[in-house]
C-alpha cells in the first residue's frame, strides 16, 4: 500500500527551541509529555523539546528541564541546529521576542508564537519575513486562547465575505464584569478580589483599559477582511468607568454589560473598536461569562457564528500553541493574513466618531424641576432622539438622583456634542457615563 | 523577492465537477461567483466549475449553467479530464453518491462532500481509499453546515485528548424542540408547521428521529477519539415521544429539553448515544436555539469550548464546501480521520445500558392513594435512589394524574428495569417517559 506525500517513510522528530518558561511553556512541556501518543499520531512524527532559553536557568519551574539544552539568549536558540520550530513564548511586541521571532523568520526557521501585541502592531512585517524565507508564522494561541479562533477564521470561513467580527476577547474584563453584575460591588473591589486569585495582573492596565482586546480584535479583523489593521487606529476604551449601577440599570432595560471588541466592513472600510456595550441580555454573547472568551462573526453566507471557551490559562494556550505545531509537522501552514503578501495593504480604521448606534448616558443630576426639560432640550438641538429615560428604581437620600437616557440610533459626532454640552449644565454634578448598545 | 512553495508561480484554476445541483449545488455555484476574488486570493488561484452532473437537465435552478459541460452519469464526470476535484452533494449513503466518490478516489481524483450518511457509514473504507490513492477527501459540510466542526476538531483541537465530544446536531428537531417549549403546543403540531415552512421534509423521519444527529455525532467521535465509531453500535433515540408537558415539568425543575448527541471515551472505550435530554437551562448548549445548531467538546487542557451557528441551508453547506476547496487548493488537506488508516482500528460504542447518571421519568397513574408508595417500592428494590417527585402545578380534570420523578445518578440498566416493572403496575396508564438528565 503506498501512501499519502510526505508519510512515505516515517521522519525524525519535530524539535523544538522553547523561549520562555512562564506558566505557558511549562504548559506546553507538559502537554507535549502528557499527549505524545496522539500528537505523534495525528503530526506523522514526534514532536520533542530538545532546547529551551529563559532568563532564570535556576528558578523552580515544576518541571524536569535537565532533557533539554539550555540557551542563555535568543540568538543562541535560533542558531542551534538541533532547532527545527521556534516557540516564542516571552511575550511583549518589543525587545526580545521581536528580536527573536525576526532573527527566525530571516533565518528560516518556522515560529510558533502566543505574542497577540507583538502580531498586532508587527503582523504586516512579519508576514513579509515570513514569505520572503519560507518560514511560517504561527499565532494561533495569540487570540481567545485555546478557542480555535483563527483557524476557524483563516480556513474555516475562508470562502466567504465577512461583515463584522468580534467578541469577548479578554477573559480578565469579562470575570471582572460578571462579578460586578451578579454581586453589585464595584469595579475597584472586585479588580482586587480577581488580583487576588490571579486572574488579573498586579499592573491590570493592559486588561482592564481593553489593550490586550484591541490587540486581538486587530488580528482577527486582519484575517477577516484579508488586509492587516493598523494597531494605532483601532479606538480603545477600557471599563474603570463602568459603575454598579450601570448593572441594576442595564438589567432594567434587559441588557448586560460587555467589553466588546467589535470590527465591521462597509464601503467605507473597517472600522475596528474595543469598548464597553450594552448587549441584549438575550444574544448569545450575553450568556458568555467569567473568564471565557467568545468570538462572533457573520458572513454573507455562513450566516452567523459564534466559538466559545477558555480565552486564557497555561492548558488552553498551550493546547493552541501544540495545535500550529502539528499543522507544522503536517506541512498544512498557511500565509499569516491567509493570502500572498504582494496583495496586502494595510488599513486605518475609520474613526468611532463616524458610527451611527444607540446609546445608554447614566447621569447624576440635581433633583430639582426643569432638569429633565434642560437635558430633553439638549439632545433635541443636536437631533439626538430619546427612546426611553429612566430613574433608577432604588431611590437615594442624597439631593443628587441618577438618571439614565437610551436613544434610538444616533451619528455618534452628535451625541458626543450632546454629552459635552449636558456634562457643562450645572444641574449635572458628574461625568456622564456614556456606553453603546450593540445588537450582536 | 521569493515566495512560498506552491506559490512560486501562479497556477491554473482548480477546476471542478459538481454532482448534484440541489440547493446546495446552486449555492454553490452562487457562492464561488459572489465571492470569486476573496476565495482566489485565499486559494492562490481561482476555484472554477467545469462541469456538472445532475438528474434531470431542464430543471430551472434559477442560475446559468450553460457555461458547465453537462454529464448525465456520475462515470462521466469522474472521467471528464477537465475535472480535478469532485464535488458530491447528491446525497445518500449507498447508489450513486457512494459511486461516485469511490470512483473517484479510485481514480486518484480529490472529493468534497456534503454527505455525513456516506461518510458516517464508510468513512472507513473511504479513509483507505483516499490514502491508498492520495485523493484527499474533505467533508466539512456533512456536519453542523456553516460551522467549520471538523476542522475545529480535526486540527484545531488536534494537539488535546478529548473526554467528550456531542451538542445539538440537528437543526429541525432543535427548531420543533424550541417551538414546543415556546408555545406548549404538542410534537404533531409543531411538526406539521416545520414542514409547512421547509424546516422538516415531507418524511421526516431521518430528522425526527434521531438518524442525521446520529451520522453527525459518529463523524465526530471518530474524529475526537482517533478510531472510526461504527455507526450501527451507536444508540438513537428520536423526539416524537416528547409530549408538551415535559416542557412544563422540565421548566419546573431548571432545564430545557434537547436532542442531544453525545459520545464519551473513558478506559472502557467510546459511547456514544444521540437521544432527548434535559439539560440545565444555565448551560451554554440550552441557549442554542431553533435551526441553530452548536458542537461542545472537553479536552485535558483545552478545558471545555462549544461552537454554534447555522446548521444547515444553502449558504451554510455552500461555505463549508467551498472551504474545504480552498484546502485544496492551498495543498493543505489532512488524512480523514486525522492520522493514517494503518493506526486505526473501527471501534463499537459501549452499550447505553452501562451508562450511569440521573434520569427524569414522567408517569400517568390513577389519582388514588397508595400510588406512590407502589412506585417508589419499586425504585427501591431496583437500587434506584429518588432525587425529587413532583406533580404539574396546572391541576387536571380528569382521573388520570402525571407524576414526574427525577433520580439521584443511576446505572441504566437498574433504572430500566425499574422503568419495566412500574410500567406494568395497573395504576399506571399510559407509557412512561423516561428522559436522561445530562449536566453538559
Amino acid at each position: 500500500m503506498t501512501s499519502a506525500p510526505g508519510h512515505a517513510t516515517s521522519p525524525g522528530p519535530l524539535r523544538l527551541g522553547v523561549a520562555g518558561l512562564g506558566t505557558v511553556g511549562a504548559g506546553l512541556i507538559s502537554l507535549l509529555r502528557d499527549n505524545a501518543d496522539i500528537i505523534t499520531a495525528r503530526a506523522g512524527r514526534p514532536i520533542e523539546v530538545t532546547a529551551v532559553a529563559a532568563r532564570d536557568r535556576h528558578r523552580d519551574r515544576g518541571i524536569d528541564l535537565s532533557r533539554f539544552r539550555w540557551h542563555d539568549t535568543v540568538a543562541g536558540l535560533v542558531s542551534d541546529p538541533d532547532v527545527d520550530v521556534v516557540v516564542e513564548l516571552i511575550g511583549g511586541a518589543e525587545g526580545t521576542a521581536r528580536e527573536l521571532v525576526e532573527s527566525a523568520l530571516a533565518g528560516g526557521k518556522p515560529v510558533v508564537t502566543a505574542n497577540k501585541a507583538l502580531i498586532a502592531l508587527h503582523g504586516d512585517r512579519l508576514a513579509r519575513l515570513s514569505e520572503q524565507n519560507r518560514a511560517p508564522l504561527l499565532f494561533e494561541a495569540a487570540v481567545a486562547g485555546g478557542i480555535p479562533a483563527i483557524k476557524t477564521v483563516r480556513e474555516g470561513l475562508a470562502a466567504d465575505r465577512l461583515l463584522w467580527i468580534g467578541g469577548i476577547l479578554n477573559g480578565t474584563c469579562n470575570y471582572i464584569l460578571t462579578a460586578m453584575r451578579e454581586t453589585g460591588r464595584d469595579f475597584a473591589d472586585v479588580l482586587a478580589e480577581a488580583q487576588a486569585l490571579g486572574y488579573a495582573e498586579a499592573d491590570p492596565s493592559t486588561d482592564v483599559d481593553g489593550i490586550d482586546a484591541a490587540h486581538k480584535l486587530t488580528i482577527l479583523a486582519s484575517l477577516a477582511f484579508g488586509n492587516p489593521v493598523i494597531f494605532e487606529s483601532v479606538h480603545v476604551e477600557g471599563i474603570r468607568r463602568i459603575g454598579a449601577l450601570d448593572f441594576s440599570f442595564a438589567r432594567t432595560l434587559g441588557y448586560r454589560i460587555k467589553l466588546i471588541g467589535l470590527a465591521r466592513q462597509s464601503e467605507n472600510g473597517v472600522e475596528a473598536r474595543v469598548a464597553p456595550c450594552l448587549v441584549p441580555e438575550t444574544s448569545p454573547v450575553a450568556q458568555v461569562d467569567g473568564v471565557f472568551n467568545a468570538v462572533i462573526a457573520e458572513g454573507t453566507y455562513v450566516g452567523r457564528l459564534m466559538v466559545e471557551g477558555r480565552g486564557a490559562g497555561a492548558g488552553p494556550t498551550a493546547s493552541a500553541v501544540a495545535a500550529d505545531l502539528i499543522d507544522l509537522a503536517r506541512d498544512t501552514a498557511v500565509p499569516v493574513w491567509g493570502t500572498r503578501t504582494t496583495a496586502l495593504t494595510p488599513v486605518h480604521s475609520r474613526p468611532v466618531s463616524e458610527r451611527e448606534g444607540a446609546f445608554y448616558i447614566r447621569l447624576a443630576v440635581e433633583d430639582r424641576p426643569g432638569v429633565i426639560a434642560d437635558i430633553a432640550a439638549i439632545l433635541r438641538d443636536c437631533n439626538v432622539s430619546l427612546n426611553s429615560m429612566i430613574q433608577h428604581p432604588s431611590a437615594t437620600q442624597s439631593a443628587h438622583v441618577p438618571l439614565v437616557l437610551v436613544t434610538h440610533p444616533t451619528p455618534e459626532a452628535g451625541m458626543q456634542a450632546a454629552v459635552h454640552k449636558i456634562t457643562s449644565l450645572p444641574v449635572v454634578v458628574s461625568e456622564p457615563v456614556l456606553i453603546r448598545i450593540e445588537n450582536i
